[in-house]
């Protein structure tokens, strides 16, 4: 067995490479729709503070209202009330994480809010988590049916047990009780997941891959489309439950306020509009 | 002692009484700045549904770009985790409770937002709790001053240590650790305060009409100032913090969750427009 350093050193740096991939992907799209002046990524907020590195970067354009690409490293001890729940934190409070978050809210309503993120975390055991999610505001079967699919085909390379158990727990996880309603259509959801960490590894770039071919497919595809007022308006309402979400429930969110992380940078997600 | 069946009919009819008295005065303060088509106040969801009666009432218009009265009143029987958090839960898990709360969201950024929130609970113990707090977006120094002396002096007429202990338990309520930042410019808060059901009530009415006053007063004084499109995108940011603190804090909007009100009502009192 390899060491754990090695295993974070291979972690780290597919979620850099990640990184500049969905940057450029998403620079791409901006110029695809705006080829005179087209949006580019603006790096923010680097810090380096407790224990945190954080590498923000954000693009807001004619096609990402809001869009942001931010890859995080931390290391630092659990307190007491963490302990009892992390995983191998119970022998030594001691941890070590780091991954890659993406949140793109869109300009036209027509292109549904998109989610990714995947992650590495180690105390005295080490697993992966992540997943991705879509939350339209007005629907699209067909296109749903499409989405579902790329999930399921990447999945069944890997482990044909995979999708039914992470699609099931994308829609657990992502519902937001106290309105009995699902955030959006889905997805995929895992956490605690170490079985070998070459397959692992391999899956979880699989995960990361196949959001920029289905982020890319699913923008260009409906961007095009016009939008009405009336439709801007459904997706602003639409965006406070992805808030109440994120504030209520998410666990990134919880893990961010819990280990001091820059507030600023963990909220940076949440939607540049809002209406209630 | 009286029973306190009758006490739960005083704090009712008082809370009641201060919804119309509160309603009046934001219409009257609508008809002052639009004296042709004034907006009026709206019934919303009047429900009757888990031993919850709630009656809301909105306005938006030209001075309120929302604000919401709403009065509530609740009977049920705490959850397990609720009991151990509740004084006088422990021996029996039913409760009673009612109140009033009002959240004012402004058009003009330089009318600060204003929150007033009165309640009577009663397990086997009763209790009044409430307080009213205001957050300016854009500050004013000299009317901070203002507010804060009309809250002493309506309680140094009850009881000369309540405004030292009701404003710094208001500035440690309202207060965003995620972002080491107050809400606003504090006010008071009390909660578990019971003496002498008659002083108590007393007092409880007074804050309400101090409420409707400084109110009254604030919005007239500021909303005919001008404001520029950056002094409105100050305040929708500002908002934010808002939303956080409703979301991951508020005692309110928990014990609406965790006694299954209804959310859209609960939630109604989120600001209109965001940014973030």
């Amino acid at each position: 067995m390899k060491s754990i350093k090695s295993y974070q050193k291979t972690a780290t740096t597919w979620f850099q490479s990640l990184q500049n991939t969905v940057c450029t992907h998403l620079e791409d799209l901006e110029k695809e729709f705006d080829s005179k002046n087209p949006a580019k990524m603006v790096k923010h907020n680097t810090s380096q503070s407790k224990g945190w590195y954080q590498e923000h970067r954000v693009i807001k354009g004619n096609v990402f209202e809001k869009g942001t690409v931010n890859y995080s490293r931390v290391t630092g001890k659990f307190n007491d009330l963490m302990r009892k729940q992390i995983p191998g934190a119970d022998k030594d409070p001691s941890y070590w994480a780091s991954g890659i978050s993406v949140v793109l809210h869109m300009k036209n309503p027509k292109v549904p809010a998109m989610h990714f993120n995947t992650r590495f975390i180690c105390t005295t055991k080490c697993w992966f988590g992540g997943g991705m999610d879509v939350t339209p505001c007005i629907q699209n079967d067909e296109q749903k049916d499409w989405y579902h699919t790329q999930l399921e085909l990447m999945c069944n390379k890997h482990d044909e047990e995979y999708y039914s158990k992470f699609s099931e727990w994308c829609d657990e996880y992502f519902y937001l009780p106290h309105r009995k309603e699902p955030r959006g259509i889905g997805g995929l959801f895992f956490d605690y997941h170490f079985k070998d960490f070459k397959k692992d590894m391999a899956f979880v770039k699989d995960v990361g891959k196949t959001f920029v071919n289905i982020m890319s497919h699913i923008v260009f595809l409906n961007n095009r489309f016009k939008y009405t007022k009336e439709d801007k308006e459904v997706q602003l309402f639409k965006r406070g439950r992805y808030v109440e979400f994120n504030l209520m429930y998410d666990r990134g969110t919880k893990f961010g306020l819990q280990t001091g992380g820059n507030m600023d940078a963990i909220l940076m997600s949440l939607p540049p509009e809002v209406k209630w």
